[in-house]
């Protein structure tokens, strides 16, 4: 076998590691796999890290951060519940976008592993925390009351997550257009979300 | 081998081969696992179907022909096109929620066969012929402008179709109810992603 010289660092096997991940699922990932993938050997990988797992806990921690910074966000700490709450949900889907293959990884984790457990509770905890602020918002007499919250916040969740099935990043040469014919911008989904799910579809009547 | 008599007709067989395929996934499961979990031999299965392909256009068949009977409805056909949209957006969500493990497994399905690619290519046309209503009710000046039509679309079923990953059907002594505790029910869920898509979550300004 050929031997590749390691110019990896622990972010760029990482950034292949993903990629495998999203592709065979981490269940059907081997180290033989990832190795082939990288086209180092599996010694070269562990000299990086310790094992796939330690690859899965690093990717979805990178989403987890991204996901819980925005709850950080002056956004997403002043004003009403409301705006906070458009807020994090146009966030939400900018930080999906950006980080396109490691929230893909985050929302299919499975739950067979200790690190895909721990994801998935972080998971449930971000949701709980928009789920309590949509409370508020519908306390503060923002939010239609006629609504579950923790309803609201399944179909929310389900039109954001939605985005890694058909996503794709724009191209290079298009950057700040609208991606080509067909396809939507970052800016133009994240707006599309935000207007769909406070103000509706429908025209206001008249 | 313990042999159980063959009590199966084609339909019931078709219950357990689905619960099988979106447990497993279609490619991951053979005639031996379909064997196993309807206790009967292959030869049995063979007597009923040509093979697992068979099973599974069964089985998408089942949820094309429920979500395709919609666009044939009194309430699909007449009326103003926005009035359509919102009776093809709440019964869509009914038939998926009615029809869940089929829907699921039409939602799953990857393409690496004929009847996958068929499956991929009705589910399209179902899409598509929602993105044609949505136009005609923005052309109507019913629905807003600002939103694309295709990205509108694939937002409504990220909504909807999220719901086969935590919507659960009620248990019998629930009927009609909420479904339990932190529960929704059928109704309940139509109604609010009805809602939640048309008007919005906020409340209308005064």
């Amino acid at each position: 076998m050929p031997v590749k010289r390691d110019t990896y660092t622990p972010e760029s096997l990482l950034t292949v590691a993903v990629r495998v991940f999203n592709e065979r699922g981490y269940d059907g990932t081997s180290m033989e796999h990832l190795s082939r993938a990288a086209g180092i050997s599996k010694s070269s990988i562990y000299h990086h890290v310790r094992g796939k797992e330690e690859l899965l806990r690093r990717a979805i921690s990178r989403a987890l951060d991204g996901l819980f910074g925005i709850l950080e966000e002056p956004g997403a700490v002043r004003g009403r519940a409301v705006d906070r709450l458009e807020h994090v949900v146009r966030r939400t889907a900018e930080v999906l976008m950006d980080e396109l293959p490691y929230v893909t990884l985050l929302l299919r984790v499975r739950g067979n592993t200790d690190t895909e457990l721990w994801a998935m509770a972080r998971r449930r905890e971000f949701d709980q925390q928009v789920t309590r602020l949509l409370r508020q918002a519908a306390a503060e007499g923002d939010l239609r009351g006629d609504v579950d919250a923790r309803l609201a916040t399944r179909l929310l969740f389900g039109m954001i997550n939605s985005l890694v099935e058909w996503y794709r990043p724009e191209r290079g040469d298009t950057a700040g257009g609208s991606g080509g014919p067909g396809r939507s911008s970052r800016d133009e989904v994240a707006e599309a979300v935000v207007r769909t799910a406070f103000a509706g579809l429908r025209t206001a009547p008249d």
